[in-house]
This record gives structure tokens, C-alpha cells and sequence, in this order.
């Protein structure tokens, strides 16, 4: 039998394990022109969260009943298509299921070689064209101006940081635990890192930790690390609104002091990014990630939890910081 | 004797007529290489506000005890320097002054011919400028698109709801009176106004005004205008956030609804726009203001007080909107 994880009912606030349900079907098999996938790896992400609320939103949400979906690397084990061949791996945005049978079409086939199956749900996936796409397009870091991290050690917070780097600039990153700070500066290069957590007057700081002003931050986060990085923004400052994980789970809608009058005062921008806005340029975003991987300048991490039956709690594990990087369920 | 106007005490929060102070010096005469001008027009705008606040900002504030200063036309009445004659018309940041001599270097000469000279306070002073090049930079409207003006009256509102129909949007306009509103149907060309202190909800008023939803906001007042904005912004809206008028007179850091969601959500754009930033664009921005102006796709509106003694009250009177279009002393 297929197990499958279908979304039993809606979160209010963080997403508890009997918000999902295990169900079974028969296994399927290839239908014309069909692929048969077996799942390997499934990316568990905050965004995920946005879809099981009952709003429109850039993606539909998903259904109550019907199985979650997310990025997945999965094996070719029957083929119908002439495509592809059985032993291929491919990406895509596929349901929680142990096998499915679709038509590739939307499909990306992986090179093996190139890195570990795993790194393309994230330095080579959506997290890594997340943070390479919008510091490109939004964020624009210039050689010796400062960036700011929140979010600093996860999986697009850490790419961003070590992107800021390679152009030059002060990077500074905002975590939740000690060892994620430690992390941050001693593995992934960052110049300084700061507790959120253990920080009384994140302003205060912040100002101590970047003198120079806060040029660019990649904001993963939302909320409170947000308002204190407006407080020290430079003239011309570019923030991008990449993830606001600090809201996701809040019923009311969140308040907090307006920027309107400092974006004024400082000609500055915030942006919000959506990765899957820039899809025609991921082929080039990806040799330029990978040749940075290859060349040693990014590392990653990833925290991969093992079994199916997993998911669901890797994905609520997200909300209380347990994984370092990309959370990745291995099947 | 030459009156002058200075700060006498900074606003704690709407300012009041005893935050000013006249004082008399004996006339100046003009120095080496320098002209005397006589102050013709004084224009007042909500961003003084800002410069009466002990904080750094994009320009230095008053200081307690110095003349209050704002882009003046003036005519030269004796002249050291030879690029200037007695008779020419200018305009320039200058101080609250009925007579000043200063080196002009930092004068603009006005051609009498291409507009009245208060005009060059408004349309084609830094008001229509800010309009203009605002709309340039950030709002970047489309045919077909839908652009909301706040403070659609006002004289940056006026000009930047014109030029949205200049450039085929269809334009909404919100504004504080019946009157007013009447006004930027009827003569300035605006779609559709709402009088927002008679209406109660914003949010649905402007969805049913604006049934594509909202591509581009030209903010002028922050606050609760735009929050209902927000909640009605397309994929890709760009928020021109060229004023907080609703906000300049708080005390405490106002607060409202965070916008970092709804920004990613709709891959948004919010921008602060400082017309300073554009100093080098001015010509070329004023020839194509005339154009309009001449062929009458551009109207707009004054409110002229008259008498040097009656300008901290004109200023004042802004914060309760008694200005239609750009308001001007004229002595």
C-alpha cells in the first residue's frame, strides 16, 4: 500500500500533528506517458504554512482532505515517458506521498554529480535561489556596505549571509540560540551574530554590531527584528520581505510600529520576494550557485529527519527553530 | 526694518502659533558678489514639520532661535554678482525673510513667461516635481492600471492623480471634504474620490472603487489610508511613500497592522521618495511639467494667503487641510 499525508484540518496558530492524517491507497503504476516517482527526499518549509490557511493567496490553498504538497527529489522507477528512464532523479512540487504517477512535465532532472540529491531542495533549490534571486534583484549588496540576516541560520538566511560575503560586505545575522550564533560566524563566515533571544534592545545592538548603518536586510523573519533593523537603516537602505516566520502563526492580525515614516526619511525600500516569480532564471542562478559550492565559498547545512511518517512533525519542528539549514525529511 | 520669522520652540505635537516668533533686523544690503532679494511667494508644506523635530534626518533640523526656511520666490532688487540684474525673478530654499542677501549659488532664475511665478512653488517647484518624478521612479503606472492617490487634492495629490490619467491608469483619489473631493472629479479628472473622514470602511470602499484591485498607491498621509490600501494591492503594487501627513504631529511611534505579509504575499513594493534624491532630474522634469501645463493635460490649484505676518498660520493650517492645492503666502 501508498501512504499519503493529507491535511485533516486547518492550524489555527502553530501547526499541531493532528492537523495532518496518514491515509493509504493501492500503489499506483505508470499511466500513458506517465513517470512513476518514488519519493526520497521532502522539503518541509515555513511558507507551507501560508497554504493551509483558507485564503488566497499567490498559490491556492491546499484542500482539507486532500494530500500536502512541497518540493520532493524522487527516483524514476517506471517510465512511460521517453524522457526519462528508470534509476532518474527529478525535483518538483509533488504531493506527500510514498509513490505517485504523473506526467513530467513539470519536472527537473538532477544531476547526481553536480551534489547530493538532498542539496538540490536547498542551496541548489528554491532556499538557495531564494537568497542568491533576491539579493540580485532586490537587495543589490555593494563591496563594503553592511547586510543583515535575520533568520541567520537557516537554510535561506545562511546562503544569504555567505552571498553577502562574496560581494563584499559586513554581514551581520540574527538566530535564536547560541549555537546557531556560533554556527553563523564560525561555519558559515558571518562577522557577527546576535541572540535574538538573550537580546534585550535589539536596536541598541544592532546599532553596536553594524557602525557603518544597516545597508541591505534579508528579512526572514518579520516582527520585532524587522522594526529594530529600521531603526539603523541607512539612506537608500533595500529590505527584502523574504518571510515573516514571527507572524505565520498569529490568529489576529499582527501590529506593530509603522515604517511608512522612516521609509520616507531614508528613501528606503522594502520589497517582498517571491522566488517562483523569477523561474526563467533559475537554470543560471543554479551554475552560479553551484560553481560557488564547487569553489568552496557557500557551505550549507541541512537537518534531515528519517521516515514518512515524520513529516509532519519535521514541519511543525520549523516553528520552534529545531533544524539547522534546510529541514529535510529522508524517506 | 526686515521681519524675519524664527523657530521659537519646537511642536510637541500639532504646531501652534506660539512655536513662532517675529523678529526685526535692519535691512541687509547686498555683499560682494551677492544679490538682494525680496521675498515674493513662501511656500509652506507638512515636511517643515519634520525639520522642527530635534532629529537627525535627511536635512538638518531648525534650530531653536534660527529663521524657518522653505523654497521662497523672490525678486532681485539689487545685485553684485553678474549673473543676476535688478527685476530677475528666482526661487530657492531660503529663509523666512522679507529681505535677504545670499550668494546665488543655489538659485534657479524663473522665466516669467513659461508660467505665473507661484507656480514654481507648485506644479513646477518641488511639489510637481515630487508628483512627477515619484511616479517615475517608483510608481512606474501602466495603461490600464489602477493608481490611488491620497491626499488627492493636496498639491503633490493633484498633480500625481493628472498625470496617472496623462498615463492612462484609471485614477481614485481620496481626500478630507465633500468639497474636495468634487474637486478632483470635476476639474483635475480623477475617476472616482472618496472622502475618507465620512467613510467607514476604507478596506471595501476602495475594493469596490477599485474593482481590478490597486497597482500603484501614491501615498501622501501613511496611517490608516494605506493600511486599507494594502489590503487591496495586486501582484507587483508599488506604494510611493512620499508623505505621512496623518503621522507627523504623533508623539509616540505610531502603530498599525504590519505590512511585511502583505508585502510577500503580493510580491509588493513600498518606497520612500525624497525629490532631493532627484536634484540632477529637475530640468528635464520641469520642461515636461510645462508641456503638459501648456497643452492642458495639467491643471491645479493654489490657496494663496496674503501678508508675511499671516505665514506660520498658513503653515499651521495644513494639518487641518484648509489648503486646496499648493498653499502659498504671498507678501
Amino acid at each position: 500500500m501508498n501512504k499519503i499525508i493529507v491535511l485533516k484540518s486547518r492550524p489555527e496558530r502553530t501547526p499541531q500533528s493532528d492537523n495532518f492524517k496518514f491515509i493509504e491507497e493501492a500503489t499506483p503504476e505508470a499511466g500513458e506517458n506517465e513517470v512513476l516517482l518514488k519519493t526520497k527526499y521532502i522539503s518541509v518549509d515555513p511558507y507551507l504554512r501560508g497554504r493551509m490557511r483558507d485564503e488566497e493567496s499567490y498559490i491556492p490553498p491546499f484542500k482539507v482532505g486532500e494530500p500536502i504538497e512541497s518540493m520532493l527529489v524522487a527516483e524514476v522507477t517506471e517510465s512511460n515517458n521517453s524522457n526519462y528512464k528508470k534509476g532518474d532523479f527529478v525535483s518538483g512540487m509533488l504531493a506527500w506521498k510514498e509513490y505517485q504517477s504523473i506526467h513530467p512535465k513539470q519536472l527537473n532532472k538532477l544531476d547526481k554529480d553536480l551534489a547530493p540529491l538532498s542539496a538540490y531542495l536547498g542551496i541548489l533549490g528554491l532556499t538557495g535561489l531564494t537568497a542568491h534571486l533576491a539579493l540580485k534583484h532586490i537587495g543589490k549588496p555593494k563591496n563594503g556596505e553592511t547586510l543583515v540576516v535575520s533568520g541567520a541560520a537557516g537554510a535561506v538566511g545562511s546562503i544569504a549571509g555567505q552571498i553577502g560575503k562574496i560581494k563584499g560586505c559586513r554581514v551581520v545575522g540574527t538566530a535564536g540560540t547560541d549555537e546557531k550564533v556560533n554556527q553563523i560566524t564560525k561555519e558559515f563566515g558571518f562577522d557577527e551574530g546576535i541572540n535574538y533571544k538573550t537580546t534585550e534592545n535589539m536596536q541598541k545592538v544592532l546599532a553596536k554590531k553594524c557602525p557603518d548603518g544597516i545597508d541591505v536586510y534579508f528579512d526572514n523573519v518579520g516582527g520585532e527584528i524587522l522594526d529594530a533593523v529600521l531603526q539603523n537603516i541607512n539612506k537608500f537602505a533595500r529590505i527584502i520581505n523574504c518571510g515573516a516566520i514571527s507572524l505565520y502563526n498569529k490568529k489576529e492580525v499582527p501590529t506593530g510600529p509603522r515604517p511608512e515614516g522612516i521609509l520616507i526619511k531614508k528613501s528606503a525600500l522594502m520589497q517582498g520576494f517571491l522566488v517562483r516569480n523569477h523561474a526563467q532564471e533559475y537554470e543560471e542562478a543554479i551554475k552560479e550557485l553551484a560553481g560557488w559550492l564547487k569553489t568552496g565559498k557557500l557551505k550549507y547545512d541541512e537537518t534531515i529527519v528519517k521516515g514518512f511518517e515524520n513529516t509532519p512533525g519535521a514541519f511543525i519542528d520549523l516553528f520552534e527553530g529545531k533544524n539547522k539549514g534546510k529541514m529535510i525529511v529522508e524517506l
